[in-house]
């Protein structure tokens, strides 16, 4: 019989775990039959002491296996992007469509956003009609059809990880490289995909502020990868401001629709190729990344990623006429507060955390998993970091319905930017691992 | 508003609490507004980052007023003696007659027994009619009367101290030096004394196996009473063999009764003295700890010791007269099983713990707190660690009533013994702080 009490003993100590006790920690965890304050204490101690590669890569996959897993009809090797969540992150949006329409298998599950970063799922439920959560054998089905399907995570995938992801939020044990790994990791592992492109985001708006850090994680990510003997490739990616021109749910979805008609605000597109040629090549679609960002820019300019975001719309109860002009059935916000330049400068703070907080804060994002979200609510960025600005000219704005919070929201975007010298240069890529 | 999350990094990355988050803390885990998960994963980083002397003493005073405490008239200065826990430890049920009878008053609050050592309230309830949970008042007011008392801990003692108690036993984080000396400290504060004895044990039947690590927690007891303002003496002592003859507790009962008449075995009777005569010089009545056992020598000899004990009976309920022929009126056990030398030599090993472990799997202690105890299991040591036996001789017996268990205490006993070569010396006193 499993015993908890040695088995968090022998990491308290700084001990290993071998494969056997973490697979039997994991369904004790997940059975009930180990406290919640026992893998609390257990969380805190691999927090404090670390998991070495082969207790991370036993952890992980007693994680991945605690519920089914999405099994795509042989020959389909698809092909995953993770991100660690940022502000203004549209990307899989463009994403899906794109690399499907290179002819890789796409089957995207993604979770809801929580905290100040948005959630793929949130985004699209803005779009009439669309169906964001499909049962599995549905998903599997779409995927071989049409090449792509995304879907909101189902709860027998993984549920152990669901488990302690929810006891690290509640006891200070979320920012630790390997309880981190193992939670992306075996989510991706149960949904299916053969390799993987790990968005790594860094700076205010991130979960990773520090650039080390970032990297750690980037490299933790792929050498889990590799020991699982899935391919893998970690981008490091800037998130001090946020992506893009916009910030919110259905604002975002008409950003990614713009992005996939070959136009849209350059960073989003860039960051869209730059992943893009990632996931093509490690797919075996390109000789590299650079060639595979050259085939994803001809897909968006030609049209073809667009085409597949209409069939991928129509597989999902939307209509693919969504697409020609989207602002006119997209949720609009009512009202409108302005933030202007007090002086001639240069913008040289345009800080993602607060912008995400108070767009959550107007009711565009939750606070707990039961909230409603207001789709319509938005931030505009009329320039970003670095960019010329004259006292007076528009900064930022802000589209909302309920004015219950505004203050909150305002004093929040007011922290966001400052005019003055301009910054340090930060590029978009600030690292690769592979 | 008291913040856990905070609270739990700061532990968790090595800071420092200051004396109102700890009292927060506290306060909140007592009420519930932090949950087991929480105060589990803070206790595993106390653990694993300790506290300094600062947060040990306010969480120490935290947990001491977060109940009722005994408060004791004014110039009542009691003396407070606590052990760590070992097998066969019967000192208290002579010291706090003894030290009485000095002159000092004794109010002692004690703890039932759990896993294998033994608690003095299960001892005292052999005893028939002994009446071992008191009211507070009624305790205090024996105090004063007779100048002694001995009860079970009242529930409304340091209340906190008894949940993060029961978390440390299920969570692994039971053997730290600052979490050991906090929840003892703040009972015996709880418990109103001015001066505090500690008999801290070590050895294979107690808590402490490793000297050093006994030492520590000695100093840390030491310190942490000083920085409370109390006066305190720690005693090192040998637990690697039971102390005295008898481990059971009615057994333990009758060889206390022994010392009280000037009797008993050897290590017993040192053990009285030199906790005694450590408590009666930290109470003021010798100049040393040396004149202080010669006092207490005198006080046993004299029968003072043993009078002050039948004061104590009566004034809890039972008859002085049972203090005349103990055996008669103590539980008997049914059955007995011996255990015989095999071989010509020394007896070179008594373990304690597979002892205590044989007591209570018959019964004579508890798995659980609920369990009831039998009082008349008890194991009778015929010879003792170092002695010289034949082969045929007897080591040890067990007396008990309920057979079911009998294998596994058998082969605990079993264990428990050698014969071979003369062991290494080990005195009763392994060192002493103050």
């Amino acid at each position: 019989m499993f015993n908890p009490l040695a088995f968090i003993e022998v990491k308290r100590n700084g001990g290993r775990h071998d494969e056997a006790s973490l697979k039997a920690f994991v369904a004790a965890v997940l059975d009930g039959s180990v406290a919640d304050y026992q893998a609390a204490a257990w969380l805190m101690a691999a927090f404090l002491r670390g998991l070495d590669e082969e207790e991370l890569r036993a952890f992980t996959l007693a994680l991945a296996d605690s519920g089914r897993r999405v099994l795509l009809p042989s020959g389909l090797q698809a092909v995953d992007k993770h991100s660690t969540g940022g502000v203004g992150d549209k990307t899989t949006l463009v994403l899906v469509p794109l690399v499907a329409a290179s002819g890789l298998p796409v089957a995207k599950l993604s979770g809801p956003g929580l905290g100040f970063t948005g959630g793929t799922v949130d985004k699209l439920e803005s779009i009439p009609g669309f169906r964001s959560h499909l049962p599995l054998d549905r998903f599997v089905a779409q995927v071989e059809r049409i090449g792509c399907a995304i879907s909101g995570h189902s709860l027998d995938l993984a549920p152990a990880e669901g488990r302690f992801y929810g006891l690290r939020d509640v006891t200070a044990t979320v920012p630790s490289i390997p309880l981190i790994a193992s939670s992306i990791m075996s989510k991706k592992l149960a949904g299916g995909a053969g390799s993987f492109v790990f968005d790594v985001k860094c700076g205010d708006g991130a979960f990773m502020t520090d650039l080390d850090e970032a990297r750690r994680l980037a490299k933790s990510l792929v050498d889990l990868s590799r020991s699982l003997g899935k391919r893998s490739l970690a981008l490091v990616t800037d998130m001090e401001q946020p992506l893009g021109q916009w910030v919110g749910n259905a604002s975002e979805v008409a950003e990614a629709i713009e992005v996939l008609k070959g136009k849209g605000p350059e960073d989003t597109r860039e960051l869209c190729l730059l992943l893009g040629g990632a996931m093509v090549f490690l797919g075996g679609r390109s000789e590299s990344v650079e060639t595979g960002k050259a085939l994803c820019r001809h897909l968006l300019d030609e049209g073809k990623a667009l085409e597949k975001m209409g069939q991928l719309l129509e597989a999902q109860g939307a209509s693919s006429r969504f697409l020609e002009e989207p602002e006119k059935s997209l949720p609009a916000a009512a009202k409108r507060f302005d933030l202007r330049a007090d002086r001639d400068g240069r913008l040289f703070r345009l800080a993602a955390r607060p912008i995400g907080e108070a767009v959550k804060v107007m009711g565009g994002g939750r606070m707990r998993k039961e909230d409603v979200i207001d789709p319509a609510v938005s931030v505009e960025l009329h320039c970003k970091r670095g960019e010329p600005v004259r006292a007076g000219d528009l900064l930022l704005s802000l589209y909302y319905n309920d004015p219950t919070r505004l203050e909150e929201a305002r004093n929040s975007l007011a922290q966001a930017v400052a005019v003055g010298e301009e910054p340090p240069r930060r590029p978009l890529l600030l690292d690769r691992v592979d």
